[in-house]
């Protein structure tokens, strides 16, 4: 129980050093194609990949989901991880938009291969998930079989998401602290505060992991 | 063995890609403080951090390991581990002494906070190995107690590694190739080869996450 207010409260925290460096340092959030529509990315990707996702791999580490039914902890699962991934289809829409309308080019850089990746193998990942372990009609000797390969392909994909978040923490500030005594280079208060939310994202990752694999 | 065969190959693919990286679009190598002393700390990071801490990693999880006496491997898993851990310590000197010469300030980026942790959480894990594991004062309750967060640890060391590997290799990117044709959003072919060369590292370290925890 203790581990369970320790991982909430550093899983809000990482949402809430994002939404504090976008507000603080790069105007706040709008929906309109501009930078500032660019801001939701960080704060949904955080949000949705990392956060929500979590929350939901680790129900089935709560002790009261061994006792009772299992559907309702199933679908509660599902349905965390629909959710989830609703919020990075928001984020990656975010970040499309403004690109196209400054007209920078899609899907160039190694984070944007990696991040597309990433959630393309969520989306194969749910849609497994769904059709084994919710419907009916997969054998208990075919859900077995499956299981493991369930976990670890939910576990690389958080490490995956994890990867992701670093190169475009790293990315965004090589873009905005360019020049002068603001240049990255001289860690500026931007550039320590936000190293700090990538490396609490790590912290949270690697908890989570543990968590769940061992 | 096809596995072993398929795992060597990919491994080598990740460095020599590198290595053509570094040769072909950035001058090759020396080691004089120059930018082309930069070029070692990708190649030395990749084959020390990635390749060989994997295959030193892995010993285990052959099958002659698992027969006959076991002293013969433990050393080999500690000397490899030794080894990749000074190919790291060799690779991060190179980037230290070019930023020293160019007057770059050290240890500002999320890339460089996460590598450097990395690697301190490497030799943690390797004194702790040698300590408990290598030397005869430990008891086999003691050993067995910490033998599953070895395991955990040596993964997560990886994973973390694989997300400094990929921020390194999108902000060079970012760095080298600025204006024109030649910026990075227009893929020109160094970009698609060096994003390739990412993403080839992590499909090789999935696979090794994968045979090390199924
Ligand atoms: C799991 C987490 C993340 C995923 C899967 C992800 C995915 C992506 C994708 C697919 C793009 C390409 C969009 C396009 O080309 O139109 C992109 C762009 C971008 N992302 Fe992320 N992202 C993640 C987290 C973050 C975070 C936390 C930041 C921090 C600021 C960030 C910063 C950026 C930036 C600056 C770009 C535009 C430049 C580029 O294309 O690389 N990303 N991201
Ligand atoms: C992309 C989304 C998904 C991810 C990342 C994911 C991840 C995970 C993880 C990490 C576990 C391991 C928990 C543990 O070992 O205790 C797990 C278990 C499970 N998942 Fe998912 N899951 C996803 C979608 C689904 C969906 C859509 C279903 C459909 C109901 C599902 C059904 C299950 C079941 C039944 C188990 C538990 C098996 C057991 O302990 O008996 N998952 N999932
Ligand atoms: C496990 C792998 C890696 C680790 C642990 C690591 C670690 C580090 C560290 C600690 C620094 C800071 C050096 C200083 O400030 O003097 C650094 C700098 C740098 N690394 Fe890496 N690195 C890794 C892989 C890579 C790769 C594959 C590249 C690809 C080119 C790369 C590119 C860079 C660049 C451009 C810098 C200089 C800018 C900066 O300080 O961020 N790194 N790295
Ligand atoms: C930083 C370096 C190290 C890393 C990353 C590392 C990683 C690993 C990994 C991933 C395993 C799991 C293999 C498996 O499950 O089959 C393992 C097992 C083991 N390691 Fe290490 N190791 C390191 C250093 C050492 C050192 C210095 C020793 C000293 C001898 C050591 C002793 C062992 C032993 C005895 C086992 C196997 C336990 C068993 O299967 O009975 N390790 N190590
Ligand atoms: O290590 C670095 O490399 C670049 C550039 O000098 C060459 O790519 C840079 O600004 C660093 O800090």
């Amino acid at each position: 129980y203790l581990s369970v207010l320790a991982l909430c409260s550093l899983g809000s925290m990482c949402i809430l050093f994002t939404i504090y460096w976008m507000r603080y340092w790069h105007g706040g959030f709008a929906w309109d194609g501009s930078i500032l529509m660019f801001n939701w990315h960080p704060v949904l990707m955080v949000t949705g990949m990392v956060v929500l996702y979590s929350a939901a791999s680790l129900v089935y580490r709560l002790p009261q989901s061994w006792v009772g039914p299992r559907l309702p902890w199933k679908s509660g699962h599902a349905a965390m991880h629909l959710l989830a991934f609703l919020l990075t289809v928001l984020g990656l829409h975010a970040v499309f938009e403004f690109h196209n309308h400054a007209k920078i080019p899609n899907l160039y850089s190694l984070h944007s291969w990696l991040g597309i990746t990433t959630v393309f193998l969520f989306a194969c990942q749910w849609f497994l998930g769904f059709s084994v372990f919710l419907l009916p009609w997969a054998s208990m000797w075919l859900r077995s079989l499956l299981k493991p390969i369930h976990v670890f392909f939910g576990a690389s994909i958080l490490s995956l998401a994890i990867a992701s978040v670093i190169s475009g923490i790293n990315e965004k500030l090589f873009f905005s602290l360019k020049n002068g005594t603001k240049s990255y280079s001289n860690l500026p208060s931007e550039a320590v505060f936000a190293n700090c939310a990538g490396m609490l994202v790590v912290v949270f990752g690697l908890l989570v992991l543990y968590i769940l694999l061992a």
